[in-house]
């Protein structure tokens, strides 16, 4: 296949992909059907599913990219020069700077994969790789004495996903929250529990 | 009305209350007919309106259960003879001792709220309610040097807010995951933010 068209091919599929995830946030992934995300898309359902045969292989993709997304979120944290402020950077890029739709998108797949086995699997393998780079960050973290050693790092990484749930659903469902606001009482919680000492005055203050 | 029918008709929506939840937790609230809920209660749908018009009514009822739940909640931390122990014990029962039906009833509710603007307007009410008691509370234990006085506790409740949110819907969506196990970090992270001292030794131990 000539480049052009390969280039043409991965820009249309991107296209979809974002008109999905406008769909999917404000209708919901079980009440969005495959003519919505056409009309959003400019396409007709014969193109259309060229691309994609279902919905669920249009969240298979959305996933692959969110896990390219978090990948690259890792590694910023891994090549920070400090431990905390790389992670306060990925949390505020997670937490505040992620649009509506993005955390949108993801509490609709959280709802949907509760009783769709298939994005139930496709949600589960996301974590499992997210928790998976977790500790391993965590690890090397630990390794280079930037943060207490004596953790059971699975279970820490367990507790980091409450909060990125958490602050997702609190963005997802009451208008009135301030992701913000809150990072800063965050970040000094996340201090707390892996710091090996009091945090720097002027890192993360409190409000 | 005597007194003994009086509680046979708040045993018979006790009973409907329960029979719906397990309806919402299992399918979904949107997908729930009422149909599914008369079956599931084991009465007719002639009788079962004669006690809610609609599902939007039965989750008007489960809020109000869940209030007054909360508030008994409260109830237990303010009159805790320590701060850390109480919030530690009301943080045992909503995080362990809630059933899957319950937490999965939790996720069904936030995730309607979403769309449907009844549904948001009670979980919007429940939550404001949650949000002035936990202010209350901190403010409490604040007065009386339990915990550090110079926080923002608007802040403070948006952040156990998070907390709450985010291991209802860890328990919602990862088989996996082992509350209990993760509860101590959690008091420990609290405790990083609340607390004027060091935590003590013994005290939500760490795994």
């Amino acid at each position: 296949m000539p480049r052009a068209n390969t280039q043409l091919k991965a820009d249309r599929r991107a296209e979809i992909l974002d008109a999905a995830q406008r769909c999917f946030s404000r209708s919901g992934f079980h009440q969005t059907s495959m003519q919505e995300i056409c009309q959003e898309a400019g396409m007709s359902p014969g193109n259309l599913y060229r691309y994609f045969p279902s919905k669920e292989a249009i969240i298979a993709d959305i996933s692959e990219r969110n896990r390219a997304q978090a990948a690259e979120n890792f590694a910023t944290v891994n090549h920070a020069p400090d431990f905390f402020e790389g992670l306060t950077a990925v949390a505020h890029h997670y937490m505040v700077e992620r649009s509506a739709e993005e955390v949108g998108l993801c509490a609709e797949i959280m709802a949907e994969s509760r009783r769709n086995p298939d994005i139930s699997r496709l949600y589960q393998d996301v974590e499992r790789d997210i928790k998976a780079n977790l500790v391993a960050m965590l690890r090397r973290a630990a390794d280079r004495g930037e943060i207490r050693g004596d953790l059971d790092f699975e279970m820490v990484a367990a507790t980091l996903m409450v909060l990125g749930d958490g602050i997702s659903w609190r963005r997802a469902v009451d208008p009135g929250f301030s992701p913000e606001a809150v990072l800063p009482l965050i970040m000094r919680m996340v201090h707390g529990l892996l710091g090996k000492t009091e945090m720097p005055q002027g890192q993360a203050r409190l409000p």
